[in-house]
């Protein structure tokens, strides 16, 4: 059996560690948390520091096949295990592209990929400087992480909620809706890309309250967004999975917000709507066997349950009775010890042919289910 | 979390587990293989013998709730754990009931719930004696597995194929032929019945070729055989997951076969097929939350992929990568190091509206995907 490795070991690592259960492959996962959602999934498990160069090397010295369930990892290691042989999807140059903000929007504008305006700052004192460029979004290079990193700036006066760190500063686009295509690439270059998937905010909270699988586009813009992610992932020249979030503005222009490539919350539905999660599909990369098809069973929702606000400990999930009751629908709790205010804890996917169905059961199940501690 | 263990690691283990990962729970494995298909994915594996009183019974102690992937475990200590006041899926008493042919074919007759004429013997000679019974299936009253115990006795000369030991003589029925139904039962009694199973027999080999969901039954059968299975799960009396396996006879009468206390084969359609599969309902049972919904997603068949006659060793898969090139197919490979003649080695599960394309990709798969040895 291949000894296939996992850096990091969240929910992303337990999904996979699900699928791989399917396949003849020997898991390894590495995380500092011994209690970590994937540790207890994985034939070994590695209690270590996915950004410590020595970690990650000798993590990689035991495997055949690596690959990240996160982008903050050590690429220094990986590059130097690329160069003595080891297979990792995706390619340490794709991360080293996509982990740095700035060189991600740096690439979207080298290979002509329509994406908002930008301005790179190293400073508060830069970002100052910039004010005729607002209102627009301030992302770290690195390090931001679910929300983490990102400050929207919309006037002079705000300019000092910023970073002082290297940074970029992304012109506000009018967004009227934001979606994600996950794409899978196999070693030879083949592609499989799944529907695209809607994701819906709350306005006036900024919360992403569902995701709607296919996405509700005109034609054009389908295939406005599905012609701009195969060219993000072309030219990013790696195998394994990619999913690209795009904006689409007022006038039905289509821009790349951003870009993992790593399996991602998007495609989250993919476990029970699609024929090859892109879980299965990840797996089926590293193992070298054929893609699978991305293709839907059944039009699909996701709910997040992230914690509460107002609550921090030991997590116990209100409502998960009722939503258990519901006919269509499939529960993942990620099986974490404490919740936090905006913690990721778990996803609720709901399958139906009927558009409405799906929204109304969405509603029912944001408004019932909740990640609370004692 | 609540603790719960499974007595067993093979492939019902290993799935049981793969569904576990959606709920919040601790999970345990005992087996004597610390290579076994289950071992990697709990959070605690223990090395113990299920048949030894003090390992069960030790095993037990640390747990809120116990089930079983195999019949063949230590009842003593199980019924000592009951005593103790731990939870047990299914009940020791409906257990020892299945566990033995004797008692399970006593129960039926007691229950007056069809199934065919038998006699009990403890030895050839009591078994010669019979011949005026025969043509009969003699069957081990305990061990048997897999084929193994089950021995067809068709004329006096056979006698001496049978068993010396406890067993029963069952009178052999017209077959046309045989269902599975998989009942699931929660702690206050309520149930959810999945479509019955067509279990389809090469007749020549005597082999299960594939399985397919629904079965093709006339609906007098059809409730027929409903109406005994639950039967038999009723007066089993027993939270858990039940599968009932069914003779349809030339004149479509319907009698018990026999009858699993657990997940079983037959329902491993049900990961994709079903919003709720066999192994998330005994999660839901065990931790009381509501049964889930056991109806069809879509109709579904399966293929099992058993060791190939001839070969005995490190396994590798014939024909995966062209298997995995179906559209509609899921692939189960339970992970085991070493191949045997019969060995359950994994599954594939096809998924299509068109009972055509079921049986068609069925026998392809039979047809191309082998586990054999080098």
């Amino acid at each position: 059996m291949k000894k296939a490795g996992i850096l990091g070991g969240g929910q992303l690592g337990r999904m996979l560690l699900q699928a791989a259960a399917n396949y003849p492959v020997e898991t390894y996962v590495m995380e500092k948390d011994a209690n970590c959602p994937a540790a207890h999934l994985c034939h070994h498990f590695i209690n270590g520091d996915i950004n410590n160069y020595d970690d990650v090397y000798y993590f990689g010295k035991k495997l055949d096949v690596l690959t990240i369930e996160i982008e903050g990892v050590n690429l220094e290691a990986l590059e130097k295990l690329e160069s003595e042989g080891l297979q990792i999807y995706p390619k340490p140059a794709a991360l080293r592209i996509i982990k740095n903000k700035i060189l991600q929007k740096e690439f979207y504008r080298n290979q002509q990929i329509p994406s908002s305006d930008f301005v790179v700052t190293t400073s508060l004192e830069e970002l100052h400087a910039q004010h005729e460029f607002l209102p627009a979004v301030h992302k770290l290079a690195t390090g931001g992480y679910d929300g983490r990193g990102v400050q929207v700036i919309r006037k002079k006066e705000e300019t000092s909620l910023g970073f002082n760190e290297p940074a970029v500063l992304e012109k506000m686009i009018h967004i009227k809706k934001e979606i994600a295509i996950i794409i899978a690439v196999d070693n030879t270059g083949k592609t499989a890309i799944y529907q695209p998937v809607d994701m819906v905010f709350d306005q006036q909270l900024n919360l992403l309250t569902h995701q709607l699988c296919p996405a509700v586009l005109p034609e054009k813009v389908f295939w406005k967004a599905e012609a701009i992610a195969i060219k993000v992932v072309k030219e990013l020249k790696s195998p394994g999975i990619f999913a690209v979030e795009l904006f689409v503005d007022i006038d039905d222009n289509v821009f790349v917000n951003e870009t993992a490539c790593r399996v991602h919350n998007s495609g989250h539905h993919s476990i029970e709507a699609c024929y090859s999660s892109q879980f299965d599909m990840l797996w089926r990369i590293m193992l070298h066997y054929p893609l699978g098809n991305p293709k839907l069973i059944m039009p699909a929702a996701i709910v997040n349950l992230v914690g509460s606000e107002g609550y921090t400990g030991d997590v116990f999930y209100e409502g998960l009775e009722k939503v258990l009751m519901m006919d269509n629908v499939f529960v993942h709790i990620y099986g974490k010890k404490i919740t936090k205010p905006g913690r990721k804890m778990g996803h609720v996917t709901i399958l139906s042919n009927e558009k409405q169905e799906l929204l109304h059961k969405a509603n029912q199940i944001r408004n019932t289910l909740f990640a609370k501690a004692e």
